[in-house]
């Protein structure tokens, strides 16, 4: 007589039609993401792994996977193509990750809007909408393999938000259709506000089958590296330009001394401890861009037309926001980073002030961006040198009480990170009508913890 | 034996080819812009005519017009529509109209750019681009009629510059074409900044022939009007979706009670005493304007999509700015207005405080824009109750002293009005330069008086 099966092996028999991935080493593999980023993450997520990876093609099967997990009550984690840093795809309490990527239809697209299934790559996107005069409003510097409901999920927004701010920001995303986890799963459509009680909680409090997004107008973006000598110069020179009403652009980021010596690949253009501002301004606005970096004592070490850059595959935009730390860790693996949030209107001197407090150990890379409230600010994402998880803890702390937002990237608890404290009343609201077991991956949020759902 | 010819006569029998206009009441006409909004600049400016308008149509008529009047020391005024309010197009000391509207050619267009000759009308520009997915950055509510040069001679910006800022930012004009008032004229391109210093002149320190402006991409612009029992939440709504990062838009604009009265062609959509904001959405931020307006208590009284506005040739354009003015003097004669700059973050309690200080009095109309540091800002084209010119000037002094800026459109001086002072050393020099004879408009300028030149 054979062994009661287990629930995972209930499961899989129970739906053999549907593409599980088996091989351990490649669990392994999707049941992480970019998090070792992080020592501390990487530390603490040892270990952690999903008992099976199951890839849905059709809404169909995505409900019988989640029907089946819900009579089961077996955990289930959700994951795009594993872009995060957060441990946003690594299953706490085991169970079964659900591998969104094969569920990647382009649904449609109108002037200013397009509508999708989760696991499309933001790049198909992105590709539909340039041959239509149109473009992504904001992205991820991974957009080539990050999926539509994984930024929706854990991201932030990136590229494109010094016009359209975060992804939060009304308008950026318009509606989504998500399902509820029950033994009898709901199909839900959720628009504006609502919609985002669902936004970026790393899939903890509802499974999002599509999302409807607006759409920028196409432009053609000049990309370029300004290189400067004096770091104060080159901060005056990215802030004016990120403010400049008459400069399209669709990314500034500033990388001070040593930032631009880890990016191996355009060493050529960065000479040995410059300063840098990487762009992309509408190639209309080149003249004026030239006359703005000569204004601040600094030269175009780059230049790339929207057709070069479109010929080549080789964009700066893979050089931004957290490709920049990929690319300094590639080069020294005892690297790791900081994300913080500055003050509109102060950004300049606290940049200034905290790049020379931590000098030799926390490298300043700030993006420029609109906040919620369409003012122009930064974001760091800054290089540390790591040493102990102590000293990290301190440097947090420190800049905490300096007077600027860390979103702790070292952690893999919702409320400990970028939530910044307990969850809103209506987020919970939405945590109790869509997953009503607690089994999106249990642990994840603190204020839910692992067996709490009724 | 007839007598000695005139200065006048001289230039005429000398140029017979050219278009005169001999009509006195058309010189007249010639002689005057939208000035009689104000009171005072009506009274002070009353006789001031031309003694002869030319409208030439090449640049070889432009130079025979030049070099003659600077060889017979004649003054020269420059003209494109007349849709100024500031007396731009009136002689102070007689001489030639030069009147820009027949040199209206468009030269190129190109993405993010157009070059086109002084004298067209904006709203050419506007067809032609949008013909390829692009459109004017900022425009005046007169862009039907009012010309290219007169926008960047006497205009601000306007209808895009809740994006683009005002016209002098950056970008937005990339260089221009300009003749010397001297026997022999010479040519001249100026670029980027150089270019700027031309700018809101008045025509006084240069004779622009072609300007180079950036464009941006046309959006379906979804033209709505929006009407609110309340003052505080329909300034709260404006102010929310002038900074909105995620909702596109073209124009936001604040008409408190009884301003919409005044707008008697849209009194359907205008209930009597409302507070109403008109604004241009990019259609695909419909959904989330209308969730904004709800937030806010108010309701969408007038939506026009922009294929019914194309149809129609009915604009909610040709309500904002100075147009909202002109629709009330239209209803009331004894109007008048102000134009009143506010401070970033502190426009929504000015606003506020001044519309109660002056209840009964000056009614309030503010415009959305960003300054050219990219903050998002108000501008007020007040209209006033007028009584007395004392009355008016201790309006303007109180506001002052409350701390706002008052762009003074009670007179013809350039120092006084929106320049605010004496113009600085580059603009001067560039007076010197392509004026030497000071006759462009002598009288115009208060540093440069008439017969000061060399």
């Amino acid at each position: 007589m054979n062994a009661p099966a287990s629930a995972i092996e209930q499961l899989q028999l129970g739906l053999p039609e549907l593409d599980w991935i088996t091989d351990p080493n490649r669990i392994q593999r999707l049941s992480q993401d970019f998090s070792w980023f992080s020592p501390v993450l990487t530390r603490q997520l040892e270990g952690k792994v999903a008992d099976a990876v199951v890839r849905p093609r059709t809404e169909e099967q995505i409900r019988q996977v989640v029907a089946a997990c819900a009579r089961l009550k077996l955990p289930l984690t959700l994951r795009g193509s594993g872009t995060g840093n957060y441990g946003q795809t690594t299953p706490l309490a085991g169970g079964v990750v659900l591998d969104m990527t094969s569920f990647n239809e382009l649904l449609w697209l109108r002037p200013g809007l397009a509508r999708a299934q989760a696991g499309i790559r933001l790049n198909e996107i992105e590709k539909a909408a340039q041959a239509e005069g149109q473009e992504l409003r904001c992205m991820p510097s991974t957009y080539r393999s990050a999926t539509l409901g994984g930024l929706f999920g854990g991201g932030f927004g990136g590229v494109g938000s010094i016009n359209y701010g975060p992804l939060a920001a009304p308008g950026n995303v318009v509606g989504l259709k998500a399902m509820t986890i029950e033994p009898e799963p709901q199909i839900i459509e959720l628009r504006g506000a609502e919609a985002m009680r669902m936004h970026h909680l790393w899939g903890t409090n509802g499974l999002v089958l599509e999302l409807e997004i607006g759409l920028a107008p196409a432009q053609p973006w000049l990309e370029t590296l300004a290189v400067f000598d004096d770091f104060d110069a080159a901060l005056a020179f990215a802030d004016q330009l990120a403010r400049a009403p008459g400069l399209d652009k669709r990314e500034v980021a500033f990388l001070a001394s040593p930032v631009p010596d880890y990016l191996t690949q355009l060493a050529e253009s960065l000479p040995k401890g410059c300063h840098a501002v990487l762009s992309l301004v509408a190639e209309a606005g080149e003249e004026a861009l030239a006359e703005l970096v000569s204004a601040h004592g600094g030269r175009v070490s780059y230049r790339r037309t929207a057709a070069e850059v479109s010929k080549s595959h080789k964009t700066l935009m893979e050089y931004t926001w957290n490709h920049t730390t990929l690319h300094a860790l590639r080069v020294d693996k005892s690297l790791t980073y900081l994300q913080t949030t500055f003050t509109p209107g102060e950004y300049v001197r606290q940049i200034t002030e905290l790049s020379r407090r931590y000098a030799g150990e926390v490298f300043m890379h700030a993006e420029f961006l609109r906040n919620m409230e369409g003012q122009t600010n930064c974001s760091a994402l800054q290089i540390v040198r790591f040493t102990t998880e102590e000293r990290l803890q301190q440097i947090i702390d420190e800049h905490r009480a300096y007077g600027v937002r860390i979103n702790n990237p070292h952690t893999f608890i919702v409320e400990d990170g970028k939530a910044g404290g307990d969850l809103p009343e209506d987020v919970l609201a939405m945590k109790a009508r869509f997953d009503p077991l607690g089994l999106l991956n249990p642990g994840k949020l603190r204020g839910w913890p692992v067996g709490a759902a009724s």
